[in-house]
């Protein structure tokens, strides 16, 4: 297999997503990243939502070339979305260098604590970690023909600001944009993480054979639905939400109690 | 299929884990719960390493009693981790107060952004999510015959501490065992979370149908190795590590540069 060469001053975008190589959303965030520059797409064969931050330690993974001109290549690889993102930083263009990556257009919400579960942040998470700005992009619809348009119109702008921005050190951010055309959406809010989690209800059933099988199907409960600096206020109020992620998961405030309970030294 | 209903006042521990139902560490962290009170696990049906905080959307799940007796149940559910996790919070253990999940004992280091990826960490966070104190062990060494007994001795250690501590929100450890006998461990220290990532390299070879394959190999890249307040810097003196996790991912310090490069309002 042969692979693109740097052979331009274009920026170089790496687009990736969770939905596999074939949908609608990853079109649109190849939409947005070529108006900066040329694009590699490496994303999964098939739909990985939910995937969170995995990686695949116990499998061989194919990878493919599915389509390429001057502007766009694109690949898809049999591993999870953290597995594109590794294969694209320390295989595929591991000479090279990226200017950004995006993630996405995620058919359905990230906000709040599904940037946990998301594929779409892990990869965005992951994209940080090279030194690399990363956009995960995601859109409130789950359908398979979303209208991607205020995606693009926004995505577009979020980017166009992170390649200007100074960055001294990994930027990550979490886009979220609402359903409904460019002009009805009221802005932009920087936000932070809503409090919240889901509860999930479990569907039972029979399959064929007689065997009870599950189902997951969960709901979402907010711990804060009246705090308007979160991104679930400003998406239910109209405004695209954009979370600035980091990955350091101390809780420095709980660290004096815990060095109580458990008798260490008071200080290190 | 019949439940374990409370029929006492003792604790109620569940235990889970990333490496399935049937691994040594299990067995372990099995050892550390029952001191406590009754045990309900709910563990993988396979081996599940890596999958993060992973959820399974889009297929059926099946469980199944393995063994139970007056004080420990296992079932082995089909689905993640964090699957396992929510089946008995929302449906097997619906109606009862569970005091503790411990998760593990893993396989491997879960330390610094392990946490992240780690299907046992993902599990710990989610139990937190239900209010309930939860604790993830991980015992630095890979071998399915690994030797567990320091981890159970400080595993006992650390539950006995949470569950006689104040919790007034969510509480969630990592906790990660040096490899040694009890007594070449040097005791314990409160850490943060270790700042680096792991670079890939990618071996490749063809299968036995001419296809060439991909297969993940990292190494860690310490980005802080002489920092003495981390995870990586305890475990490497001969420390157990406990961290206090969190999950709120917000990046607070770059709100204010983020809010001036996409011209939003200075305030919400």
């Amino acid at each position: 297999m042969k692979f693109m060469e740097q052979k331009d001053d274009r920026k170089l975008i790496l687009v990736t997503n969770d939905d596999g190589y074939n949908a609608k959303g990853l079109r649109a965030a190849i939409e947005v990243a070529r108006r900066f520059g040329r694009v590699v797409v490496v994303a999964p064969e098939c739909m990985q939502s939910g995937m969170s931050q995995a990686i695949t330690m116990f499998n061989p993974l194919y990878l493919r070339r599915v389509s390429h001109d001057d502007e766009v290549e694109v690949y898809a690889f049999s591993g999870t979305p953290v597995d594109c993102v590794k294969l694209a930083f320390d295989y595929l263009l591991k000479d090279q260098r990226v200017d950004l990556v995006i993630s996405g257009v995620n058919h359905g919400s990230n906000s709040a604590v599904n940037v946990l579960y998301s594929g779409t942040m892990g990869v965005a998470i992951e994209g940080s970690f090279y030194g690399c700005p990363s956009v995960g992009l995601s859109l409130l619809d789950h359908s398979a023909d979303a209208d991607f348009e205020a995606a693009v119109v926004y995505g577009e702008r979020v980017v166009r600001a992170v390649l200007e921005m100074p960055i001294d050190r990994p930027l990550c951010l979490n886009v979220n944009v609402p359903q409904g055309e460019p002009r009805e959406i009221r802005g932009i809010r920087v936000c932070r993480q809503n409090r919240g989690f889901w509860r999930e209800e479990f569907f039972r059933h029979e399959d064929p054979h007689g065997r009870e099988y599950f189902w997951l199907s969960g709901a979402f409960i907010n711990h804060e639905p009246d705090a308007s600096d979160t991104d679930e206020w400003a998406l239910a109020h109209g405004y695209v939400s954009v979370v600035p992620v980091q990955v350091d998961l101390t809780d420095y405030a709980r660290m004096p109690l815990l060095r109580r309970a458990l008798f260490t030294e008071p200080e290190h």
